[in-house]
């Protein structure tokens, strides 16, 4: 009964914060504007199949609990982007073309994703809703200091693709988050894949590679955007041949679950420059973020989880978190005319917003109950394996 | 032998078919209304997604049959598309472009695809190509009585993404067909799904979702789309919500049977309002929507077989039946503007085909022969497993 | 050691003629052809699905190495496209605008990936590299010749989809290869497949079939589209019912592979004169390709690995060799105005050229190393099973 009173006030939290501002109604347009905008929806498709198709499989590589993660990933959706359009509808913000504002909370969506993909096991399905509730409000606001810059405090920064502001933001709150709820037989587990839910994760990575050009490209001019999906293309391939050299260099042998992962931190890195960088710094950038994320998963994770006493489930340090921030300050290099002290404001107000968020939001779900063993989808689901 | 002459029997109808019109071909068009038509032409793909990946792998529940869910898939989209083509390139029907012509066949593919999920299980492959020879007439001829309003009896409905006369009608032809190919041994064999088909339908389930909207929004006009495609993401949102809530409340567990299947349901109940309503009445659609179709599917299916003596393996009453019917009463309240009594001709009009239609060709395919036990792979293909 | 040195000179190679073109950056352009470039993108997103998800998980059939497959699968895409475009940008070459170059880049991979089809399961990861480098030069050597007749000595053909060029080009180099790198011990182990990998090869061969009309499409004007991309789910649809009868009669019971494979077969066929038929002769091409196909697979692919003492693992002749071939020559009966010798003469410089290059490839790959048995993920991959 408790629980269901629970269920009940994640539902109607979200129903209340929809009423308040009835969402935002787009106003009709025409001719060229019109086609522009449905060419933009296009790009929006894209990035809802990396959502649910994409962070969704690449958590399935956990073979304990898949049905799960695909479960949370649809829930996370479901709650994140009709409030973020919800706050977004709320009077002090700039008002948007519908499609724009809906990329934009597809956008906050992603980094929610990530955030989960290091609680994932830890924390139940009704959490993951609750996660999204308190994310999605930290995540405007720190999309209104960072990227609108509404203070007037950072200036303009470089992060069209958000390696800052969505993947470092997500990594690191997912991180802070885990924090308060790790317990140290988690730590004991190890997670276990097969050969099946390694396709399922390699698939999910697939997804995210092939649509990732339209995530960064998403609001991009219409005359900018051939050579800025080039350059993405360019720094995941480059990503993914540095990974495959870096694993087999360090381990000895391939680990699918590098591929799947590190393969795309050239997607993550390039967010920053992929509308400034010539072609070749595009690959260089890319074979810059797939080794160090490959080095991130390969050697560091362990010492990291040891040391923060965490569990970082999927990684997202590795894939989101340093190479985020590697992308952020490479603009510094490659962006002409790009203000530094404002490119390092923006990373450090990220960094430092997203921790602070991220300790609070773990330590409030904390309070709505703590799994004392690693979850396994016969937890919650009515099922037998 | 027989089996030999029987397979040439459906190609040579869909072969004759297809002589008859020889398709009519689409005359050459440009600038602006080619660019219009080439946005037309990537929802098509979208559609197309849903149809092979997304029907397709979302019956992939079934461990037993995966296989020949998906082939079978593969064989309704390779016949009714060709078929549809053909039978309205005849002189009676209104010309049209090309690619709005292509989508109308995929509309009648996608209602074809419902039927069949009702029979999954109890037919063999070249019956689901006679049902889709049967179907296809019936569902044009519902088409241009309650779409075209060929007759003049009906008057302007609101469905514009086909609550009433694809999801409902394919539902009730499926299920009216399930009468005859159900047998008391079929209603015994429960279907088992395990942690890896219950995986692929949950894809299965999310390529449904993602491309949903652009379903939906296929042939609006070009300024309408931005705020149609919001709404039908917002009516998924809601669906997934209530149905996680309903399925944890009424089971005490979640089945993801529930989740891959009832958070779709907000995509069939507002086709036939999404042009038309406000967001925030596509949330609430939506979540009434996955509320009942997870009531349908926790509650009502056993009830509902027993009653009517039938297997209706996927459910497709409790998807697309229901939350159908409820999405164009729904317009009667959304909808301003709307001459109810065309509204409610319409609906009545649509199931009274449906059954008619679905009885009538359940008699023929059963006369085809009738399976004694529930299908598995092993029964048509060259497997062990 | 010495594997450490031969995957850097593999990196290194690729930088360095990355580094010698710089690759060509493309130039900004406005309005209406602005808007044309981006809606070619949408095509060269759904080839890149195409490139990934289909052409990867249609070798996942094979149970034993399906993370090896999907990890080549990810090594060739990201070898060749930038290989491509860095030898494209050298200055021998006309310029192109950069969505049509990157789209030519993902033909050449599609090409690659059909050669590496025939290897699978008998070359290492590093080695598919090396193949991909060796492969793009010869693959943009023949483009020069018979599409650009840049030597003015075969003429205009008709292959806009690539059935000769792409598909035939890559078969035969393949099956070529696999001539350095057969060994007896590998004919005598059989590829088992089971249930899952059955899906997952499916997967792949649904996500080619719905994206096919945007890679044959990919840079047909405007106007053509609608027209060309309806032929081509025709012939797909041809095929796919001309698979299950023939797959049916031959063998008695279905083969999964044979309607994963061969369903696919209207696609390659097509490929040369999808722009030129009617809808009618799509679906006879696609009808003809589909049963020639399914007789490749169940008849003669036994008999022809015997006779040339290869394997031809995913059976690339029968999809897209002989296919291929059959599509080029339909092109004489279909296309008003083609010379038929230019046509003839494109073929068979493809077909020479392809098998020339194949060989001394694969005589190259063997000297790095030749597998005494058959691969296993196990083999080169950190997993156990």
């Amino acid at each position: 009964m408790k629980n269901f009173i629970k269920k009940f006030t994640v539902l109607f939290a979200v129903l209340g914060i929809s009423a308040i501002g009835v969402f935002a109604e787009g106003t009709g347009k025409s001719g060229i504007s019109a086609l522009l905008e449905v060419q933009q929806y296009n790009r929006a498709i894209h990035i809802m199949a990396m959502l649910l198709l994409g962070f969704g499989f690449l958590m399935v590589f956990v073979k304990k609990y898949g049905r799960s993660a695909l479960t949370a990933t649809f829930l996370l959706v479901s709650v994140s982007i009709p409030l973020y359009l919800a706050v977004k509808s709320m009077g002090i913000f700039a008002e948007k073309q519908e499609i724009e504002q809906f990329i934009l909370a597809e956008f906050g969506a992603a980094s929610l994703l990530i955030a989960a993909g290091a609680l994932l096991g830890r924390i139940k399905m009704y959490q993951y809703m609750v996660l999204g509730l308190l994310f999605i409000p930290f995540y405007v606001l720190n999309e209104l200091i960072v990227v609108d810059d509404h203070f007037e405090f950072i200036g303009k920064i470089a992060d069209t693709g958000g390696s800052i502001v969505i993947h470092a933001f997500g990594a690191l709150f997912g991180i802070s988050a885990a924090i308060s709820l790790s317990k140290k037989e988690h730590r004991e587990v190890s997670i276990l894949s097969d050969a099946v839910s390694d396709k399922f994760s390699l698939l999910g990575s697939m997804v995210l590679w092939i649509f990732w050009p339209s995530f960064c490209a998403a609001l991009v001019p219409v005359e900018a955007i051939p050579a800025s999906v080039v350059n993405v293309f360019i720094a995941l391939s480059g990503s993914t041949i540095a990974t495959y050299i870096a694993s087999v260099s360090i381990r000895g042998k391939i680990d699918a679950a590098d591929i799947a992962n590190a393969a795309l931190a050239g997607g993550v890195a390039i967010g920053a420059t992929f509308d400034h960088a010539t072609h070749f710094e595009a690959m260089i950038i890319g074979l810059i973020a797939g080794a160090i994320s490959t080095v991130g998963f390969a050697i560091l994770q362990d010492k990291q989880q040891r040391f923060h006493k965490i569990v970082d489930t999927c990684g997202v340090s590795n894939l989101h978190g340093i190479p985020g921030i590697f992308g952020g300050l490479a603009a510094i290099v490659v962006v002409d005319g790009l203000v530094v002290s404002s490119q390092l404001k923006g990373i450090l107000v990220t960094v430092v917003l997203a921790i602070v968020a991220g300790l609070i939001s773990g330590k409030i779900i904390s309070l709505l109950g703590k799994m004392k063993t690693i979850y396994e989808d016969t937890a919650e689901f009515d099922v037998e394996d």
